[in-house]
């Protein structure tokens, strides 16, 4: 039906199980592809070939890279006693844009929901709440987006860590309703400059 | 700085030169894409090699196929003498999506543009007038954008082919301003259906 044939038309179908790309910007972007094929491709073709191989989760903090303890876990110029709580590894990479935490981070992978039922199991919380035992944590940022889930599991984790650490939240800048990926750089940096003590 | 590594970096600033997509789209696609690695991004990779190898130009039309020669003139179920000359092969795809057109195509490669220095020879227009006489063509629609250039190209083709064969464009249904691949279906039904001789 399209005039493609069998090969193009599988690519055009997987690309458009993409986020952001439907049928008519995966079939643009197959064709982009097939004109720029040595520049654009190959290349890409090559090198999701490498990443499927190489990708995997930090064992320490969740964030994805390509060996088992990522490069922030194991970078001795890292702030050690603080540590940035985030529900997703895209939070965590819009985090390290604005370049101004030092500390290590801790991913979730999502937040509690009655919902869905997700409990504090489905997270990465209990290996949170060793971390900031075995690490020495001092401080615990809970960067999690300003949505009624987000902000359910930073109460829930407060209460866990009461007492024990300084907690403290992003403050200024973050918009009801909005998520962190979506934030540029500037309102990130000033919203870590001016968070404030739970 | 995004707390990725390198392969997985590369990925995204390979996957935001895709039209459509942008540094923050891209890093959204690549953490899906590592999400579903088996479901996804292996079969994406394997199928990118696959079309890299194969995807081609049809030597007689320019449509894209994994052929010499594509299915759609290869096809002895598309009517003879009726030639339809789009701009682009996502023109050709948006033609053929709508069902309605049973000859086949011409793919130009472009429209005609005197500031970007574009004449007939650097699109498919002299292979066009070549088939009108080999293939023993009786009418030519000319498909192509409602754009000043669009129209400029499809008056230079009438004028080449003026008195040869019938000539006829999309009438009713595109608008001012307008590209083929952004029309419905429905759209481009009533533009063929309604098609005026110039």
């Amino acid at each position: 039906m399209s005039g493609s044939t069998d090969d193009i038309e599988t690519l055009i179908d997987l690309m458009a199980k993409l986020p952001g790309l439907g049928p008519r910007s995966a079939r643009r972007a197959v064709l982009h592809l097939i004109r720029k094929r040595s520049l654009l491709l190959s290349p890409l073709s090559d090198m999701m070939s490498r990443v499927a191989v190489s990708a995997r989760e930090c064992l320490n903090c969740g964030n994805i890279g390509t060996s088992d303890i990522c490069d922030i876990c194991e970078s001795e110029k890292r702030a050690t006693g603080e540590l940035c709580v985030v529900e997703d590894v895209a939070d965590l990479w819009a985090m390290e844009r604005s370049g101004v935490f030092k500390g290590r981070y801790h991913v979730l992978g999502g937040t509690l929901s009655a919902l869905d039922a997700v409990g504090p199991e489905e997270l990465r919380i209990p290996r949170l709440l060793d971390r900031v035992v075995s690490e020495e944590i001092t401080e615990v940022i809970l960067a999690l987006n300003a949505t009624v889930d987000g902000q359910t599991t930073a109460h829930y984790i407060a209460d866990q860590l009461q007492g024990r650490v300084k907690l403290t939240s992003l403050a200024q800048g973050v918009p009801i309703g909005g998520e962190l990926d979506y934030l540029d750089d500037g309102t990130i940096t000033a919203a870590l400059r001016a968070r404030k003590e739970l």
